[in-house]
């Protein structure tokens, strides 16, 4: 087993940990909390991508990833055009942005061809592969929990990732391997194995018992039951050593106060991750 | 792909989908809506089983199954010892009851050792397995979707489930598949085909969007988003041509009359199953 981390140097704090603040707000808290890395969404850096950008780099932090592209699938040609244009831009904000890594959250199926949204979810990698990579920004392919199929993704499992991502370049198309979405699953040391240098991101946060809501009852690392260390472990095992980012959607948490988060976050990744 | 029913032959009606009420209302409802299967329930018949097996034989009904055996990884032996003994009662008790198959949910990991409580479900069946074979009831591992992981079962995914029975006799010890639990895997086809003769079960309900409740959630077929005709022509291709219980855990679908219940699973079923 791994020890314990003694710092905070592959930290970071993506920005929905902290709730729907401001992009400022959460910067300067994390400036005042020591953890170097910050995860920017697109809602909060959209509109002035390089200005988020000036304002991260001159706080002295840098951005782990941008959430987040993704959301292919789609009823007709036109509207997953559409997405597409989205995602190109994605690639310009994350670049813009400074950061080398754009999360895809791929979507879920327009119908109940959920075979078919899967297939339309590699076109559309497909299609911004090769700008992503002219961009120098990585495109790291996301499974979610199973119980997000029908609505946010039907990429649901490691191993499916792993195969989407081997079908392209593995400098520029890889895996976002997130505890919360993958832990229960009886191969995820075998595909953390397997997946190896296509992990782009290693996310945390915890599944407590009992979860008080599919989407916004995800736990502080170390108040659940998903083995985080050994899952930390297995992706430093298999060539992980960048930033670990902590994403967690909860409302009680977001009520605290930005710093108290901040200072919550830091103290259960030294203590459990 | 296959064409609907044409009649109720293979219908079964999980006593639950009518959610607490009493045995003998629910089959005299299946009598009614010309149902022939029931999917009786360890709490309606534990006290009494060769008394509720009578009930429905002299209905004219047969049991498809008997929910539910299972729950084996506990943090102690002597309370794994407990759990044993409560499968051998719940053998006996189908047997009384007339059905050939007890289902098992396997429950959850005592603590962050999702390994381990994997293993204790295998050795739980290792300790009961003969004992069922000696009573002429078949043993059926039921995978639950991974949402259910931390509180419900270990066993989470249709490879893992087939895994596991394989380490038992063919004839004795088989899978449960339940649609609502696996449609979300990529593999799902794949692992039906491999499952083969040891599908043991098929049931059926649906996925709705948005999901209003993780435990309580489930829809009537043909009101969510999960291909059921497909996974069904897929157990069938697999060789299974046994009963197809319909499971509907849902507070809106209980508080109708059961009869109006019985009406709605019958018309869905030869509609959409």
């Amino acid at each position: 087993m791994v020890e314990e981390f003694r710092d905070l140097s592959r930290l970071s704090f993506n920005q929905m940990t902290a709730g729907k603040r401001g992009l400022r707000e959460v910067v300067d808290a994390c400036v005042c909390g020591g953890i170097p890395w910050i995860g920017p969404w697109r809602y909060a850096v959209g509109e002035a991508p390089a200005e988020a950008g000036r304002l991260i780099r001159e706080a002295g932090l840098r951005a782990s990833s941008l959430c987040r592209g993704g959301m292919f699938p789609a009823a007709t040609a036109e509207e997953r055009r559409k997405r597409i244009d989205d995602n190109l831009r994605a690639i310009d904000e994350a670049a813009a942005v400074g950061t080398d890594l754009l999360v895809l959250v791929n979507g879920p199926a327009p119908d109940r061809d959920i075979d078919g949204a899967r297939r339309m979810v590699v076109d559309g990698i497909g299609e911004i592969a090769s700008y992503a990579a002219e961009c120098g920004v990585k495109l790291g392919v996301e499974p979610l929990h199973p119980m997000f199929a029908a609505d946010r993704s039907v990429v649901v499992t490691l191993g499916q990732a792993t195969d989407i991502a081997s079908q392209f370049d593995s400098r520029w198309v890889g895996v976002v391997v997130d505890v919360y979405h993958v832990w229960w699953d009886p191969k995820v040391y075998a595909e953390i194995a397997r997946a190896g240098e296509r992990i782009f991101a290693f996310h945390v946060s915890d599944w407590i018992v009992p979860t008080p809501d599919m989407l916004m009852g995800r736990g502080m690392m170390g108040d659940g039951v998903i083995e985080i260390r050994r899952l930390r472990a297995a992706t430093e095992a298999a060539g992980y050593s960048g930033p670990i980012e902590v994403e967690i959607f909860n409302e009680a948490l977001w009520a605290r106060p930005v710093d108290e988060i901040v200072g919550l976050v830091a103290n259960s990744y030294l203590k459990v991750v």
